[in-house]
């Protein structure tokens, strides 16, 4: 079990170290995934280009993987970085977005799970069971329905992989060898925004690259991004909507302090 | 003529069936047109990988295609993905960004006219001028005069390609075979914010993804972006200024319904 | 010295002309750069196709290079714009984001500056240490520490150049052969919002594309960008973090005046 005072210093140590969050991702939620990292308080960097995509690994504190807009050489270069991260000691963390949507999709995330060494891998429901081999209902890019086992399917892709996985959507699940819990934050309304899994992701990266152990960083990353989305959602006047939910959302993770976590925190 | 509630009806469908809408778009605006498919209640996916594009077509209610920041390869992909479309009857609406700017998006904008079948073209006066051969006053993307004779235009240019051909400006036209109509509504500070045709064009997807007809989905489409541009200014407070209204604008098509399309909607 | 009246001209002059200002930028910020130059009154347009992006100089008013995230492709595209921009007079304003972060990220900024006659290089103080030649402290694409010696830097490398460097940071400077000052407007928050520096050099774009000499161009953008920070930070309510400021930085930029540069700009 993860115990909020973790999660709590893990925001505390992403505050104090400003860690360098190396980005390779898509050309949609790339602005919302800097100014997350930006607004939690690390440094974004996205550095794509095949000769200096490695290069820059060296110098970031977490690697994240982004497949929301993948073409086959943006995958190369994926796994090169992601192996250089591998050598480093840096923890690389796979957001498989859209696996199991288009057979090229699910082949780039089959491929980055074999050759990078992974600290968290986050998708939503049909995303992960796609990596864990079950056929799922996804629309696009989006999961489309609940998934009554995630947590099975969570533990056993965790087993297999060895690495931690995270499963977003109305109650997100962490999962490791031996350990998984289950954070009851968030907001409905952040399904009606692009980019929150990005951003979630992103997240996992600024707490994994300070330190945070990659299943707590997981779950600190996604408490993070629950209580924000509440926040975000209570901070609303009326007739304020989706557009505004968006601004107010890096406004909470801006806001976002250790006691804010320990008190809104729902991690069970 | 189309009626106003044959257009609230489509509002009503697009929220009941939450149709995919498949985006091969610009780096530019992709996150805006991700972002006002899913305030309108739709679902977007932008898979602009030439191995996984045409794969989505399948999965998708509407494909839209952008000429914003294209390049030789995405047009190949574009004529791809389009024609799988043509081959499984699901609509296509093109964007011709720019179209009549430079001559190799002008010929991309023809060739995509000529290889795909497509449902509704959506364009600025000088973008529609030049596709139908007018030299047309065009500065970069956007529209740099008011074309006087726009209906015949977009008459003559739905006549000839056998689309809807649809163009907005401060009042928009929409046009079909022996059909045609205007839209009064919309607000001058629309085309201060960048990206707002192509998320007028999104919608239009999101329209004739959802059973609507290519003229019934066109009309749709902009009378929503129309109102929701009127509704958007008048939610902004003193002080507030073109950042905000842009936020607003999300705020107002995620809060459109059938009603303020029959209260506020003039179509004409 | 420049004086704020000046400054107070070229803002208006931005207004009258609303100049093109054709941008090859990074994916990461473009939606910002095209968004900030509408709000400004200019008008943005990103064609970064190689086929047009040197068809598209020849109607601009001034052309942005923007290293965010290049390619290889992309450098050579850059050279042959720029170069192209040259021979028609047009402006050219360098952003080497990352300069000094990674050497093809170096050696494309070097190869931009000996190929393309610049008017304006922006960069923040680590940037433009790198392209003189400094080993400077940078982390991802952002400088990390404060440079004392940054007009010394700034007038030397303009000297090596023969084009105005303008370095942004705790307080900017713009130096020219012969000519130096420094800006004190800005706001903390400008470096927790991505893109800042990019929508800056936009701004410095807009001024150069509308007649200013690029002296004057670079200290106007910079001092319009500045006013607009503090602006924007004054606009807040109690609650409000950096997603708001960033809506707010557009709302300011587009009520910026020449009387408001005149009453807030703080050069010396």
């Amino acid at each position: 079990m993860v115990l909020l005072p973790e999660i709590a210093q893990t925001v505390a140590a992403v505050r104090a170290q400003k860690p360098l969050i190396h980005h390779l991702t898509n050309y949609v939620t790339a602005n919302d995934s800097a100014n997350i990292t930006l607004a939690f308080g690390a440094s974004p960097v996205m550095a794509s280009a095949p000769d200096e995509a490695t290069a820059m690994v060296a110098m970031a504190a977490a690697l994240v993987l982004n497949l929301g807009t993948l073409s086959p050489d943006a995958v190369d270069t994926m796994v090169a970085a992601g192996r250089r991260a591998g050598e480093l000691g840096i923890p690389v963390v796979l957001d498989p977005v859209g696996a199991g949507g288009t057979p090229p999709r699910t082949a780039a995330a089959h491929r980055i799970l074999r050759e990078v060494p992974l600290a968290v891998v986050r998708g939503n429901a049909a995303e992960i069971a796609a990596l864990a081999g079950r056929r799922a209902a996804i629309r696009g890019v989006d999961a489309a329905g609940a998934e009554a086992d995630g947590e099975a399917i969570a533990a056993g892709l965790a087993q297999e992989l060895g690495c931690v996985v995270a499963v977003t959507g109305p109650a997100d699940i962490v999962a490791a060898a031996g350990r998984i819990c289950r954070i009851a934050n968030g907001h409905p309304w952040l399904a009606g925004v692009t980019g929150t899994g990005c951003m979630a992701t992103s997240l996992i990266g600024c707490c994994c690259g300070s330190g945070a152990a990659p299943y707590v960083g997981a779950v600190a990353g996604l408490t993070v991004m629950g209580v924000a989305g509440e926040l975000a959602h209570r901070a609303l006047r009326p007739g304020e909507g989706i557009g505004t939910f968006r601004v107010r959302l890096f406004d909470a993770v801006f806001a976002m302090t250790p006691e804010l976590v320990l008190r809104h925190g729902q991690i069970g």
